[in-house]
């Protein structure tokens, strides 16, 4: 117990719930570190796309990032509602099934959990790849890198919520304070200089112009930059985590990771324009990030470029913590209404899912190995599901004002309206633009796991009716007492023991002795059971047991004793049997290889082929005698 | 039970032993592979030491081959002897054990269980690398391939003695048969040639003299030479295995291998001097084993020379056969001393031990892992274990001439005392040759083997001393009943089974319920209690259970139930308690999932942390309702 203590730390009371509630400090880590994060990448995405443009790609960068920062404000619109209409969590999941019914609740549920996953695995490899492209020499230590990250991320988590947004809160806000100067300092330098600005770090030539502008190619730039707007559900998730007032902590969690975000994104397009700044391939030589070459033109290469550089990799690589925040909650949800295990409902020691989190840690090191700590081929699945989710919640909240029209019920059905079609529209342009590179995967992923949601369902819904009773004990019929049966090798302090507890059982015990090798113990066992057991019963004026030799021509010994009992309950169709199975417990776990497990077996076997009238007894014999 | 059968065969009857026992036929390659192969290795090892001496080297082969068959004889001559004076079995851990003591018993013990591990995995990797010198495009799947055939010599093994004899018959008589074949053709024509002797193929140019002949040149190579002996000993390990008349089929059994051995390596080391046949340094361009060069000298590259290379392939990496055939039976003599867990005595379906030959196979699959089927560098260590046994075995059988002085004693004893100096002197030769190369391995394995032992008789000791019984029942005082305790979950069918089963162990029947969540469910549970068990009991006139509602503020669940009881079994020091756990049993495995073990963790957790008055019931409830 004591490592437990060490690692998770010490159990806390549901009682005390209230303490390990959080405001905003600790919120915008927690929730905001996904879509914060994608300040980094997000620019970049589309950037990426417009190489082929030349220097006349980077002029476009401004409006389309406009587009993306009126796409994010109306979606922090229709999720600020979303957060008041559900204050015990509103997720997709939840909104969709309650205003939409079951299967699109599910649909959304599956999308998100995808997503999560996703989240969770792209995020490390990312900070990873980040990290390694800096120091090259980790390059063969991707994997233990990305798995380390892993581990640290799921303890912390297990952890409890408060303490990973304590310790989360440092590098979020070291990141984005260290951008925030960048940008500000760089507006300023634009301002002052009237026109004439010259990089602080000669930038590398912008790429020539190999391609003429398309719409479909625009619409791919825009379904790339929404990459950006992932994360953005994460609060409306996990509202109950905030401390009262509850609904007011959630959305002023929201709207100041939304603000942010809009500020960051416009900031670096708008500097991204002025300095010129074409995206370079990555994986080839001369590669440099945009946020690299952007904070050099604004401030050199000096040790204010590597403290922002050093803050992009750390919160890209945490950027999973949002993930492991709303995946156990999200399956918590959908336990609760049966479609999956009913163990993501319990809250361990520190009163988080610990099954979600656990679950979602083995899947996300599950892709990271499998793909060996480069996992860039997932990028283009994972914006599909969170949009698809945008889309259903949305979609939800107009039928939720419209079910329970209060007096502005029309203007916040048009601000969820909104939300719903444009983030319809950028579902269909993401899934199209990413349909081939990789999207049709996601698009296979949600109806497996909805079938699979349904059989769980299916499987509970049964065994609830087969185990639901209208029928008082029968306690008048109880007089009957159950056969004893004890399976006893030779005659030990173990085997006293046994026979002692099976006699309190039940006035009628049968012993059984495997003889594998013919007359070689069997002669020696019935002196000593003539000695020690059937001489005491009868000058105690009772029946003794009776002691069967079971003959094992093939040597095995479960197997003749499961036959005897499975016939003995044949033949006494209205008895039960009490299989008493003495067992030696041993001081030392590694003790356990010296002596066979045949007493663990033969219960087991006695489990799966038996019937239930008949019960399995342990009989402990510990070598270190206690009392 | 069917895939069983398939992969292993049916069971044998322990009575139709007899029908499983061998002859000679399938006694050589059982207990010859290992030495009949080291014609394969033994010269070409003796040569490659001897390359330094160039065309000189050559001739130092006859007189050293010389020395290493008449150590042979002399070990024959001995193990024959002890194969006639132990026919249940006379490995050098028996002969030691009995004459020289249990410390000298346990030290060849070890020294021959470190051998067998080695040269099963040796055996399989110089298979494999010579398969993969002649076809390099197999070099990226060595270990598979080493894996692949120890999988086969596992299954063949664990299918029974007689099943391996039969297959690994055909490619050991081929493999005799070939280089009989050559040997005869080759001295043939030494005779019919008349002195002027041209090879049907041009020989690689013996390498230049470039060290002078010294004796301790010449003692390495005897030692490495001596790599030949090892496998001698199998036969009087396992005479066992051999039908009536016992001893002298496996006197004769031993005859033919040494025989045939001994006319390998003759032929061979005369052959390879009269053709002047230098070893060539194995990795290195050009290279070629000195049986391929043998060969083709004799017959050219044509059929019979791949005939015979591919006999030699598959001869190498079945030579590791034998390790599991006396492995098992070796780890069975030392468990029968409590020397090493009970279960390596059992013998599985097929008459063999199982659990000897699957610790063998896992060990010598780690090794080949671990060194990715380049074991090489572990040949040194090996000579050293055999020759160890060799001469404590010898040795041995001396100290069993004079105690049993029967006619000939003296001729018997003398005849041993030889091989034990002979073999005494090979060994410390071996040991201070290969010392630096790895032999000081094995010197430090065998130590802590031997406290291993040591430390699994204690354990067995102390327990045989705890658990012997001198007591008899106490049949008189079986009167009072056992305190029953239930915990239960909800009202349902697995919970009404329980408590009538309770009720039928014991009119105290204690119900344990825990609340996590401050009454949430208790309240509905108590209205359910009232109705379904209170007054059906009160109307049967008989005490109803009570219920006890654990409160349990930190969620855990087993914690509470196993406090209690223990608690309870404080209080009530002379009376027992059976704990009663509802087990829901699925009908499919996966279906386990779905539903948490809780059950099974509180029935550990009590075996654990209880005593021995407290008992676990497991009271099965299957889904999938039987009779």
């Amino acid at each position: 117990m004591n490592i437990l203590d060490l690692v998770v730390g010490k159990p806390i009371k549901t009682s005390d719930e209230r303490a390990e509630q959080i405001g905003p400090v600790q919120g915008i880590p927690i929730f905001g570190l996904d879509g914060l994060s994608s300040a980094a990448y997000g620019p970049e995405a589309a950037l990426s796309l417009l190489i082929p443009l030349g220097l006349l790609g980077v002029r476009y960068i401004v409006p389309i990032s406009a587009a993306i920062i009126t796409l994010l404000v109306i979606v922090y619109f229709s999720y600020r509602q979303t957060i008041a209409a559900y204050p015990s969590g509103g997720g997709s999941y939840t909104v969709a099934r309650f205003n939409l019914g079951a299967p699109a609740g599910l649909l959304a549920a599956a999308a998100l959990l995808a997503d999560y996953i996703l989240t969770a695995a792209v995020g490390i490899s990312a900070g990873v790849g980040a990290l390694v492209s800096a120091v090259p020499s980790l390059l063969p230590h991707m994997v233990s890198l990305c798995v380390g990250i892993l581990i640290v991320i799921t303890i912390l988590n297990l952890r409890g919520v408060r303490e990973a947004g304590t310790v989360f809160a440092v590098p979020t806000y070291l990141f984005v304070g260290a951008l925030l100067i960048t940008i500000v300092t760089g507006v300023l330098r634009v301002l002052l200089s009237g026109g004439h600005l010259t990089p602080a770090v000669p930038l590398p030539f912008p790429p020539p112009m190999t391609e003429a502008v398309s719409y479909w190619l625009l619409l791919k730039v825009f379904a790339s930059g929404c990459t950006a707007l992932t994360g953005v559900e994460a609060v409306s998730n996990g509202v109950k985590a905030f401390r009262e007032p509850t609904v007011k902590n959630a959305q002023r969690t929201l709207t100041v990771i939304i603000f942010l975000l809009a500020v960051l994104l416009a900031g670096i397009s708008y500097l991204v324009k002025i300095y010129g700044i074409a995206a370079t391939h990555p994986g080839q030589p001369g590669y440099q990030s945009v946020l690299s070459m952007l904070t050099a033109a604004v401030f050199g290469k000096g040790v204010f470029y590597y403290l922002t550089i050093g803050t992009i990799l750390v919160v890209l690589s945490l950027s999973a913590n949002t993930a492991f925040a709303d995946f156990p909650r999200l399956c918590r949800a959908i336990a609760q209404n049966n479609y999956l295990p009913h163990v993501f409902v319990y809250r361990g020691r520190r009163l988080v899912y610990t099954y979600g989190i656990v679950v979602l840690a083995v899947l996300c090191g599950g892709l990271l190995v499998l793909f060996g700590g480069v996992t860039d081929r997932l990028i283009p699945l994972y914006a599909v599901g969170a949009f698809l989710a945008f889309t259903l919640s949305q979609a939800g909240m107009v039928m939720h004002w419209r079910k329970n029209r209060g007096p502005h019920w029309l203007k916040s059905a048009l601000v969820n309206g909104l939300g719903a079609l444009v983030t319809g529209i950028t579902t269909v342009v993401v899934l199209v633009a990413k349909f081939v590179e990789g999207a049709w995967i996601t698009l296979l992923f949600i109806p497996l796991t909805i079938v699979f949601f349904a059989l769980v369902r299916r499987h509970y819904h049964s065994v609830k009716l087969l185990t639901t009773c209208k029928v008082p004990v029968d306690a008048a019929g109880l007089s009957q007492h159950p056969i004893a049966v004890i399976a006893i090798d030779r005659w030990s302090a173990v085997t006293r023991q046994g026979i002692e507890f099976a006699a309190r059982l039940s006035p009628e015990v049968i012993s059984l002795h495997v003889e594998p090798n013919e007359h070689e113990h069997s002669d020696l066992l019935q002196d000593d059971w003539e000695h020690y057991v059937e001489q005491p019963f009868r000058s105690a004026g009772k029946e003794p047991p009776q002691l069967h030799v079971l003959p094992s021509p093939y040597r095995f010994v479960i197997i003749p004793v499961v036959q005897f009992i499975l016939e003995l309950s044949k033949r006494n169709p209205a008895r039960s049997i009490v299989v008493v199975i003495p067992e030696l417990v041993e001081d030392r776990w590694y003790e356990y290889f010296l002596h066979d497990q045949r007493g663990r077996l033969l219960e087991w076997v006695l489990l799966a082929r038996g019937n239930e009238r008949i019960f399995t007894v342990s009989a402990p014999w510990y070598i270190g005698k206690r009392t």
